[in-house]
């Protein structure tokens, strides 16, 4: 998330419509599978080319048309066109770093937002965007790469389980989107713990590591937050519907996904929240520490120099000098020099620096 | 508060009103109580399976049927298909992490809230999730756990005090909100005590612990504003009422709560505004503390080397140095030593360090 | 103000209209006054009970009843019975700590707001519960105690100056309103003043003393923002009216009111940015003075440190040190120590430090 | 623009519509001219009295009263009388302190506005009030004192330069607002090179002094932003305007304004930010002199600290010293000194200190 | 952007529609040329003066009409002229420094925009205001020098790539736009880059220099909002075009265009929170080298005073000081000084200070 490796800029003085991947390559080949389902029937397809899957456009069952891997705009292209899909809608499919938005067409709704999650070391969140086209009878959804977290809404189709079969492809396009969100949960869920081992770090001891840590965290909170707002914007607008192409009754489900996404949103609020407020509690342990130092300083330079001072004064060399010639001298000196330190400890005590 | 053990990602990848009871058991066992009232009459009922309570539904009597206990998922959804209600409804029931909103459906009105108290160390807030469910002549409550703070108006009931008995189900539903609310009172008041003694402490000796606690309020504190800020919304929006359940007189009732809970809701900015400002006093504090500590160490350095630099002069070993050998060179070095703190501290005092 | 000692959870858990005084007892016993006037007459009553003024509901004349005192909560009770007010009025009205606000019934308008004023000490801000009930013909208003700033508008009826007597009740209140916001004035500019002293003093002398009554400052800023600012939503609906009870006439009248409090409002806001300006003098007024004692400390240090090993060496009792038996050996060690002197205060001078 | 002498609390108490002036007395006369134009003729008038221009309300030509100085209220009602002014309105006019608003009345409009200039001396903000009121044939200016900025507008219509003679008084009132708006621009360039100065000042020595200035800036600009918001509303609705005054085509001009005031009010806004950021700088700048200060200190003190004990150990005065009587003891030790000075320079110069 | 020189306070005075040039004088003379097509024919004309582009006006083909200078306002008002261009609307082409608006006139369109790049030395941000017009058959654009990006627009349409030709003028307008804000992307990336290389060096060296740094950025950014801000509202107002100039399958265009204005807008955002995250660095990068040399001085200071005061001790000249007598006292001495210096790297040891 770091490195903006792929450039926007590289689509200045194209036409709109020109369709250009933009983004990482993060899959070698495209590959596209189709479901297809009414209540009683359930059909799986793997489409070798677009035109494969072609037919259930028209055919009267739900049909969802799953395309993995964006780099060979070709291919998106002959799906594109097939489907009548608006030039601008494909480009923004293509381009991955497009902010998650909703749009509606005369015969389709196309929905784009992004898939979040933890990478294996824990220290970055990976983020791929997946794109859904919502026709009458279909579904189509683009991903980045193969391997996605939708493999319980297949096995659900599959066996029939629950209502799914029985609903039609808005409904589907929900539990798409639904399963994403709750996916958000894992991260927001995997900062507040990483949040909370850092504030028990800076307690302990507060060092220039943990400014960079809370740094970083700030910053993964602000890039979250950019896919978030537009994605509650966009399913806001999802309900608004003025398609026809999505159910009275699944409108009460997105009402749903919304509520969720408001609830990942106030989570990034409160871990800012709680970032700001570990930052003050460090800066803070920096002044705590600091003055400690200071105090050490003190506390030895305000004992010692003058009981310096006094021996500096008996190393004099005068001729005339009396004291060194007491016999008891060299230890008055000693019980006046106790006696400064003694005087030293009570001043510091009472000022509470010891 | 702090830990957030009721994981929502739990629930991430399940079909749309799978019930999940998400939060701590906080109840053995589920309890189901319920009162049934008229003008006239007055019933109390203790049903030991969900059934016993299902003729209250149709009767055309005004009946509160409360239910302790979230953990038993299955008699939850008895109770949920018999009276009817939406499965996702029956979701946010059970998932105690569920931020308070109001949703309106065909039948009924759905309500969720949390009602605070303060823990018996008075440390840390104690949150408990309450659903209400407002039909055309039943209140059905849901919470985690027996006991609470509807005492009051049971006994209002039983004993026929005031207006209670004449009024409908809308009326019932009005005054556990408004009990709930009232007593979001005594939070405002403890954090305000709180924060009064933290401030007296702070002015005292401003140490790293008043930091930490200053953190930890402010953290209980947009906790509390999660609670409040969506209930503000949900009290408003119940107020526009578009399911004729609501009657016209208890409108006015509610708009008493809802400038309730704007009441709480600025004592809580109000308190979060003193945070800050406490923050800001122990920051300047431990500042002026730093200024102490460092005008001591510049005093006593200030004074005691050059004195030690004229002692050190003296005890050089030349063999020429003429003051050595004049018979008042002693007792006159002390003299210009002395000469050296006078004005010294004279310095000082004009610069008010001491 | 700074006391809550009126604790608002005292309400918790009793029905709604259950009438209940919160606030200080400020009043021995209630005093109830009347005002009763047409263009042509005028008529003072001194009800010694509520009954007295009851004819004044009715009569077609302008009355303005007086209520001073309220903690009887019995005689509020009756006089409310009379005037046919909604429990719920009636309880804030009594509610001492109620924020301004503006509601409309079907038969009067309700408006309550704060009286605010300086202590004699000129270190508080004393704040008056003033609540207004506007009917036909008649202004009931509630105070908490006697002794107000309405005897301005009590001689103007008397003596018929201006418009008073011409007008209706509508003009009464405004009248009334008008005359507790341009007292307003008088706080601001108390506040002003206070903040231009307050500013003086942190640019001489920046001492934890000034922090302190910066943050009170600030605190009772943020007290008066909460009576400012919803009297001026409260306004603003009264300007709205629905009811019929506010003439074309008066209407214009008020939007000269709303405008001075957000005038009032506009003083507060600069004060508030004044203060944070005055803090960040402070601070940086800290920051000064510890630079400057570092300087002296390191002035003081560098320059003796380096002479005082200079004496320490020829201090050393070596048998062959040849510099101890030259003849000017000591006169040139003196060259050296004043020529160490004079490079260090150059070095200094350059850096600016001296 | 810093003391507030003209206080408003003097209106505390007295009925609306009392004519009083508020604000200091800057003119000793005051002095009313008008300008009558079609366009075709001009005709100029020294009022000695107000009923000299009187005759201009219903004349159809195109008037232009001008009046400077408010101190004698007098005048001013009669004027106020014979043109059939609100009484609030006048009162508003002698407000000097009032912030910028626009109201309409049934056959004329209100208009106050500040004229903002800087002082001779280049250190402080002027700020006068004007007010304008827009009648079917004429428009009325009330100034604080003589010498305005409206000559260019006097010459254009005596000449008859341009367009001015063809419009109406709503072009005239469009062509005042908009000298004044042009006029702000002068403030705010003035700004932009007083911040810039201040920022090169604060790169070379950041010292209290510049701290004074920012302060003082930053309460320059809330000032003006005060003067400038309020403006942004009113000509805001002037270009609502529902009184049929101002002609369709003038309302495309007043739309002009209304943009160079969101330009004037966009500069202060980037000037605040600019002193922010300038504060910024002087407090990191005194963060590095501290750390000079320290470096030099330490650098001083870790170098000669340990030479001095070094020369310390061999001025003991122990019979058994074997050093003490080798040969070269004295210059083995100057040895090891200048060691210890080696290391120390190239330890400091690792920690880039020196 | 740094200096102001194109002072705004110039029009002060001056009538409006009085066409002034504000801004540098970029261009030495100005060069009008103009592209005429249809979906078959293209024209490529250069026009001399400004006459020979008139004709286009009324032919039915699409024209586009680009000038390039605005410093000659005569050529530039005969322009304005014959195309019946409102006299604020031509003011606005040559002021400069006008914010981006959009403005609808009767028959044309009126959109002024900013086209950012960044200097050759990479140090600072190129502004050059182009202001376009949009009638039933033509464009117009006014760029205030020669040489601009539009390029690729001019060989489309003259290579009849896409579908360019065969759409109309408010299609080109778009396409000019879209062009515009593409470019902004490299300003973005430019951004990103600087920040990221500017956070590098502030984690190793946080010097007074980065400070400077940030602080440009800063500005920069600031400058930057205040370009896309009203950029966004004008291409939102552009959607709802109330002329009928703009087909509606155009409207989508500019939706896409408005979503990419959004995107850079958040860049912004992102980026400007990044330099105060990077601030926040810098600040607690120099707090630590504080205590890194206060922690250098303390234990210097805390290992030598000690010692230095026990070799003090020992240089006393007491005639009656047994321990100097001692065999083995000087070594009994050296034991104890090591031993002293073993304890206090113990003791720092511990407080994680060494």
């Amino acid at each position: 998330m770091a490195k903006t490796s792929n450039k926007l800029s590289k689509k200045a003085g194209l036409a709109p419509g020109t369709l250009l991947h933009i983004g990482a390559k993060k899959s070698d080949h495209i590959k596209i599978t189709a479901i297809d389902y009414t209540a009683t029937d359930y059909n799986e397809i793997l489409c070798d080319t677009p035109q494969d899957c072609f037919p259930l456009k028209t055919s009267p069952t739900t049909s969802w048309i799953n395309v993995d891997g964006l780099h060979n705009t070709k291919i998106i292209e002959e799906i594109g066109n097939y489907f009548e899909l608006h030039p601008l809608l494909m480009e923004d499919i293509l381009n991955t770093n497009h902010r998650p938005k909703m749009e509606e067409f005369d015969k389709y709704v196309f929905v784009t937002l992004k898939m979040l999650g933890i990478s294996k070391s824990g220290h970055s969140i990976i983020s791929e965007q997946v794109s859904f086209i919502l026709g009458d009878t279909w579904v189509i959804s683009f991903q980045e790469q193969e391997g996605d977290i939708f493999d319980v809404i297949r096995v659900r189709i599959k066996e029939n389980k629950g209502i799914m079969r029985q609903q039609g492809p808005d409904y589907l396009l929900y539990r798409l989107i639904d399963t994403i969100v709750d996916n958000y949960f894992f991260v927001t869920e995997h900062f507040s713990e990483t949040i909370e081992q850092l504030e028990e770090k800076v307690l302990k001891t507060p060092d220039q590591m943990s400014m960079h840590q809370i740094q970083k965290l700030k910053r993964q909170l602000i890039q979250l937050r950019k896919t978030i707002v537009p994605l509650r914007e966009a399913v806001s607008e999802l309900q608004k519907d003025r398609t026809n192409l999505i159910k009275e009754k699944t409108l009460r489900y997105l009402r749903d996904v919304y509520e969720h996404i408001i609830q990942v949103n106030e989570s990034f609020e409160t871990q800012r929240d709680m970032l700001s407020s570990i930052m003050d509690l460090y800066l803070s342990g920096i002044s705590n520490k600091m003055n400690q130092v200071m105090q050490t300083l003190t506390i030895m330079a305000s004992i010692f120099i003058p009981l310096t001072f006094i021996a500096g004064i008996y190393g004099m060399n005068f001729e005339n000098m009396p004291e060194l010639h007491w016999k008891y001298g060299y230890f008055g000196i000693w019980g006046i020099m106790i006696l400064v330190i003694i005087i030293m400890i009570i001043f510091f005590r009472r000022k509470k620096w010891l």
